[in-house]
């Protein structure tokens, strides 16, 4: 029996993937379980974009180009401009969701052994594309102590070597909810540019920024314009996670060349997804305003309550729609399993039981050890169940048999 | 300014790629430009797979499972079983097109550094994610003297070292039609299983074996069932590239679980190219049986016409819808370029001018040099539009100015 590759042995089981699994028998159980563990936002797609398909008047669904349907290119430019941002429509990489930019982004900018530095906790699967890419990881840890906020310039310069190629931001930041700030960004570009790497900007939330900081994308701080790599997606500002649809945006020609030879090998973007794509831009500004004001009233809500628990903190989340939240026990991994497995609350005798799913956040940092008394935690439900969700953990943490702190 | 990887400079640009701008230019001077140079099929999609589409009564795009929707994959289980295939659902992890398919087999199953062994002339973008994913290319040469047959064991078994990881073979075979016998698979298997290396066989264009021959799909081979992994796609069958929507097949569970995980990374296949994809599949027996008969047609048609055309070959393809063959000039890419730039046919002096865009074979070859005097043509017109390329071919190598042979 041949061996499985190297790789194929390290990339990682993501802890979400292990607990779904008790989910799913909590849920044959008849215990309804709040999913706080994903970004799989509970919002309806917008119905122009729903509209787009039923009406669709093609009879081959065929190849579209490389690099993406030159008419979703065009919209994405005017989408881009009304954050002040100069995008060409041939600065635009179309791809199969966010993923494959990174994906595609990693494979141009590093070679297997080549280091890039990451921000943790940190999107599980940065870890996963990296181990793909054959790239090293070279972790700043953020402090929920600091909201997250981005590291100290010297924390970036201590992790700088010979092989360092990339640096990797999300910003707003998954799953922390932190937004970076003109100066910390000011901070990051001059180590940039000083060591002239790849700066990586994963601004996938950008519309989600609910506070009065300015929104500034890696494409606008000055002098970078070779540096830069944006990674975006449509998937949850229209949720629309199922079509696949992201792009990468670079103004560097020779990094935007070769990243379209890597995307040519694989032929195409999902063309449907791309007729959806398009049809979400434009003309659904009252959608837009409607999701924002939904997820601004959740974060609301939900940060403050998770703030009452006993023992539970969480810092105020600027952006995108997560937390990472501490609790008061000594192992995040298993309070969750345990809340899955053995846990649930009854309101009354005869309600159904109920539970919660979180997202450990061991699995968010490159040394898991880090984050073992975080989780993180999605509001992505209706308030309703954002309560109901908040009621079963203050039950859950006060009856949990682990160990505490 | 930051370096591109090297892997960034190595993936390289298809020879059709730089043609088709030339067509572009062609058609914009009003030429009409046959094109024999894609796998994009004419034929529409089944009005089944469309109508999924226009009444798809889903509120939300939401994320599918990343090994596929369980009702696609036990669909495909059906499929299967009607080439006496005996798969399970968990079998099959769905993806991005047969592209991602590979991409992410290769990941799996070598590492940077390790070789795969190849039949050449090959799908040039075996090239390309060869280089994406580390992995060194050992070529295996099939010619065309033989039919581009399976080239003999010495020569695979002199192309092992102990970094042999893989054999990847394409049955039918893009670029050259070729189908393996009962006889060249059994001599395969017993390679592999004497090096213990994976066998990855591209069976995308099963449904397109046009003699008694029968096809013999690598997951049949005895004592193979941990090491074949069996490429797949929706594509061409039914005349939807655009929806990407591939597929790998493994009975070996070890592999299949370590797929998952890179597939996992990437969050989910296209949702709505799986609906379209579980719709083709099934009630489509007539559609499937047209698109053959007029496949075959164009076989029978193309292959004789080719063959008369003064210094020209081509074997008869047994499969697929390509051909490899050879022209009576010293360069087939100075050709195929001339035809776009310099080269155009009119009936009479009033016609609109006509050319044909060929894909240059050297694109096919890992040593570039070995095809200079072969062109791959995919007979995916109609025969009225077959009938006119080849008139417009014929009429070019009579004129042609370059080096002859």
């Amino acid at each position: 029996m041949p061996l499985i590759s190297k790789r194929g042995r390290l990339i990682p089981a993501s802890p979400i993937r292990k607990l779904a699994g008790y989910a799913a028998e909590a849920k044959a159980r008849g215990v309804k379980v709040y999913h706080l563990n994903i970004g799989q936002p509970d919002l309806p797609t917008p119905r122009k974009a729903l509209d787009a398909l039923r009406t669709i008047d093609r009879t081959t669904l065929e190849y579209s180009p490389s690099q993406g349907m030159p008419s979703l290119r065009k919209t994405l430019c005017g989408y881009y401009s009304r954050f002040g941002l100069d995008v060409a429509a041939d600065e635009i990489i179309v791809t199969s969701g966010g993923s494959e930019a990174l994906l595609l982004t990693f494979m141009a900018c590093l070679d297997p052994g080549d280091e890039i530095i990451l921000t943790e906790p940190c999107y599980a699967n940065y870890l996963s594309f990296a181990i793909t890419a054959g790239v090293t990881v070279k972790p700043v840890t953020s402090r929920i102590e600091d909201g997250f906020a981005l590291p100290p310039a010297e924390a970036f310069e201590a992790m700088i070597t010979p092989r360092t190629r990339a640096i990797l931001i999300c910003n707003p930041n998954n799953p922390t909810g932190c937004l970076y700030t003109p100066e910390e960004l000011e901070r990051l570009r001059q180590i940039v540019l000083k060591h002239d790497l790849y700066l990586i900007s994963d601004e996938v939330y950008r519309e989600f920024v609910y506070n009065d900081t300015p929104y500034v994308s890696a494409l606008s701080l000055p002098d970078l314009r070779e540096h830069v790599v944006v990674i975006d997606s449509v998937s949850k500002r229209y949720s629309e996670c199922g079509v696949r649809i992201g792009m990468m945006v670079t103004h560097n020609k020779d990094l935007y060349a070769s990243i379209l030879r890597f995307a040519q090998a694989r032929l195409s973007p999902p063309l449907l997804g791309q007729i959806v794509a398009e049809a979400s831009i434009e003309g659904t500004e009252e959608y837009s305003k409607a999701c924002y004001d939904e997820y601004k009233a959740r974060r609301d809500y939900f940060i403050d309550a998770l703030n009452r628990i006993p023992g539970v903190y969480s810092p105020m989340p600027q952006g995108a729609f997560y937390t990472v939240a501490s609790l008061p026990v000594e192992d995040a991994e298993d309070f969750c399993l345990w809340m899955l497995t053995e846990f649930e609350y009854r309101e009354t005798p005869d309600s159904v039981p109920e539970t919660v799913m979180m997202a450990p956040a061991a699995g968010f940092y490159a040394d898991r050890s880090i984050g073992r008394r975080l989780v993180r935690m999605a509001y992505v439900l209706k308030i309703e169940d954002l309560e109901r969700a908040v009621k079963v953990l203050t039950a859950a943490l006060e009856v949990y048999p682990g160990v505490r702190r």
